[in-house]
C-alpha cells in the first residue's frame, strides 16, 4: 500500500472533512484530481488500483491518499480476497471496506467538474455531503421535491407525522454529457448527450427500485455499508457493468426494510467519454436477460424482523438469491457465496461496528 | 346555461383541439384568461360559477364557453346535485362529468402564464398534452426522469420488458411564486416563494401517494374521469381544501389497480396569491387531523381483481371508506354515500362509456 503526504494547505475547513472518503477505481495515472482539487484535496482519497499490480499509478501532488492494488488486496484479506473483482470497477467496493471514515464518496476517473446553468463549477461534494445531512422522505411523494431544500418545505396534503423523514442512507448524483445508457442504446442513439440540468434531489419512494450507477454516488458506511458490495464482475465472471446496480438494489431493499432514505437528482458531474458499446454489449448481454429475473426477485424480497443490521440483512438476501435465482444460472449461487464472504471480510476488518442499526431504524420497516 | 361564442382566429392547430376541455371553477369575472388567450383560445372551456348564481360572471371576447352555475347543477343533476360541493373549488369535478371530451385541463383563476428561465412564456396546456400522450413508468424509477422527453432515455440497468410503459391518466403540473402550502406552513413562512423551475416530468411510482393540486391539473377522462371526484367539501361540510388531495388519492390507488400512470413536474403556471392563511385554517384543521387517518387507509386499501373499470374500483372505494373510516368521523359516511351519488350521476351522464377500461390496463394490476 503506497501512502502519499497529506495535504497541508486547507483553506476553511470543508464539510465532514475527517468523516468521508473518497473512493477511486482505477486503472490509470489520476490527472482527473487536478480539475477536482479545489473541492477535493481537502479530503483523505482511497485508490483502488484494478489491473496489473506491478504498474505505477501517478497521483497529482498535494493528495492525501492511500492505494491499494490486487497485491494488497490479496494479503488483506487472504482467501476472501476471492469476493472482490478484478478487471472490473466493481474492486472499488474493497475501498468501502477499509475506509474508517463514517461517509464514502465514489467517482469515477472519467468524470470531471460539470457547471451549472448559471456557469459555475459545481462542487459535487458538497451537494451530495447536503443530501446525506439531510432527512429523506420515502414513505409519501413530496411535488416540490426535497422539503429541506433552502427555499421548499411540504406542500399542502403532506402528512405531519412523516414530516420529520428518516435518515439517508444513500446519494445517487447524476451525469452531464455521456448519458449511462446501456449498450444497445448506447448503439442506437451514439450522438445523444444529457444536456438537461435538473435542479431538484428526490427521495426515491419506499418499495420502488432504481438503477443505481456508481460514478457519482455518496452514501453513509456506518448506516448501509455492508450492503455497497459491488458483486463478482470482470475476470473470470460471466457478465459486468452490473455492479453498481446489484449494489442498487440490494441496498434499496435493505433501506426499505431499516427505515432508511435514498436520494438522487444533483448533484451532476460532467461524464466525458462514452465506452465502447461493443465492449460493453459482451459484458452486459447475460445481464440485460438476468435483469428480467432480477427485478421482480428483488420488488417480491422481503426481510423478516430479526434482521435488525445491514449485515443480517445482507446474509439472509443472500439466502435468498440462492434460494431464487440459482435456478436462473448457476453464477447466482457463486454470487451468493460471495456475498456472504464479502460481510464475513467486512466484519473482520470492521470488528467494532456489528450492530449499529439502532432499534429507531428498524421500528420504520414494515 | 350561457353559451359564449366560438372562436374563429385559430392560426395553426394545437394538439388534441377538439379533445379536451379546460375547466375552471371561478366566482369572479374571468380577466385572468386574457394572458392565456394564445394557449387557450382555440379551446373549448367549461366554467363552473361558485356561489351566488344571480351574479355574472364576464369571459373575455373570443372564448368559446359553456358556463353552469349553481341552479344550472340543480337542474341538471337533480336530487344527485347534493354530491356536487357549493362554496368551494370542488365545484369544477362538475365540469368533468359534463364534458364530453377524452382530455380535461383545469386551472385555478389565480393561475398565470409562467416563464422558463430563458424568459419564454410557458404554454402549460401543451406540455400536459405532451405529458399525456407519452407513457408512464411506475413500476422501476428512471434516474434521468421522463425515458420519453426529447433528449432522454432509459438508463443502464432499467429492465427492457418495463420500457413500454403504461398509458398516462394524469398530469400534475407545478407552481412558481406562491407554493401550495397548508395553512400551517403558510402561517411560519408568509414570505417564501418558489422560485426553483425543475426541468423534469416523472411518474409517481406505483405503490406512492402525492398530494395532488387541483390549480394545474390535466387528465385522460377516458381513462380516469370517474374517479376525479372532489368530494364534499365548502358549504355545510366540516372541510375545506382537501377536494384535490381526496381526487388525488383515490385517482392514485385505482392507477396503481388498473396499470395507469401518473406524472408529476413540468408545466409550472404562475401562482398569483396567496390565500388568507387564518382562513385555510379554519377549512382544513379537520383535514390536517384526519389526513394522519387517511394516509394509512390509502396506502392500505387494494382493489379486488373484479375491479376492472375505474367506477367498479370507485364504488368499492367508497365501501372501503365508510367500513374504515366511517369510525374516524361520521363525515366520512357521508362522504362514502357522495362518492356513490357521483358515479351514479356520472353514469347517467354519460351512459355509453361505461366499462372502457380495456383488460389490457387491469392486466398490469397487481
Amino acid at each position: 500500500m503506497a501512502r502519499g503526504p497529506s495535504s497541508s494547505s486547507v483553506p476553511s475547513t470543508p464539510l465532514l472533512k475527517d468523516e468521508l472518503d473518497i473512493v477511486i477505481p482505477t486503472i490509470r495515472n489520476l490527472d482527473f484530481l487536478e480539475m477536482w482539487r479545489p473541492f477535493f484535496q481537502p479530503y483523505h482519497l482511497i485508490i483502488v488500483q484494478d489491473g496489473d499490480p506491478s504498474k505505477t499509478i501517478k497521483v497529482p501532488e498535494g493528495f492525501d491518499y492511500e492505494l491499494y492494488n490486487r497485491n494488497d488486496i490479496n494479503r488483506i484479506l487472504g482467501p476472501k480476497a476471492s469476493c472482490i473483482s478484478f478487471k472490473d470497477s466493481a474492486c472499488r467496493c474493497f475501498g468501502y471496506m477499509v475506509s474508517k471514515k463514517k461517509y464514502i464518496y465514489t467517482i469515477d476517473d472519467d468524470c470531471f467538474v460539470a457547471k451549472d446553468p448559471s456557469g459555475k463549477d459545481i462542487n459535487a461534494l458538497e451537494q451530495h455531503i447536503k443530501n446525506l445531512l439531510a432527512p429523506s422522505t420515502p414513505f409519501f411523494f413530496n411535488t416540490l421535491y426535497d422539503p429541506f431544500r433552502d427555499g421548499a418545505d411540504f406542500v399542502r396534503g403532506y402528512p405531519f407525522s412523516l414530516r420529520e423523514g428518516v435518515p439517508t442512507a444513500v446519494s445517487h448524483g447524476l451525469w452531464l454529457n455521456i448519458p449511462d445508457y446501456d449498450a444497445p442504446t448506447q448503439l442506437v442513439k451514439p450522438l445523444e448527450r444529457n444536456t438537461r440540468f435538473v435542479d431538484a434531489v428526490l427521495t426515491i419512494p419506499k418499495g420502488t427500485l432504481f438503477p443505481m450507477c456508481g460514478m457519482n454516488l455518496a452514501f453513509n458506511r456506518e448506516l448501509i455499508g455492508p450492503s455497497m458490495y459491488f458483486g463478482l464482475m470482470g475476470d473470470g465472471q460471466p457478465i459486468g457493468r452490473y455492479d453498481d446496480m446489484w449494489a442498487g438494489w440490494c441496498t434499496k431493499v435493505i433501506c426499505d426494510h431499516l427505515g432508511l432514505g435514498v436520494k438522487t437528482g444533483l448533484p451532476y458531474i460532467w461524464h466525458s467519454k462514452a465506452s465502447n458499446p461493443f465492449v460493453n454489449l459482451k459484458k452486459e448481454y447475460n445481464g440485460i436477460f438476468w435483469q428480467e429475473e432480477l427485478i421482480p426477485f428483488f420488488q417480491a424480497a422481503t426481510l423478516p424482523k430479526e434482521c435488525t443490521t445491514v449485515q443480517k440483512c445482507y446474509v439472509e438476501l443472500s439466502k435468498q438469491v440462492r434460494e431464487k435465482l440459482g435456478k436462473v444460472d448457476p453464477y447466482f449461487n457463486k454470487l451468493a457465496d460471495a456475498m456472504v464472504t464479502w460481510i464475513e471480510a467486512w466484519d473482520e476488518l470492521n470488528p467494532s461496528e456489528n450492530a449499529i442499526i439502532s432499534a429507531n431504524g428498524s421500528a420504520n420497516a414494515k
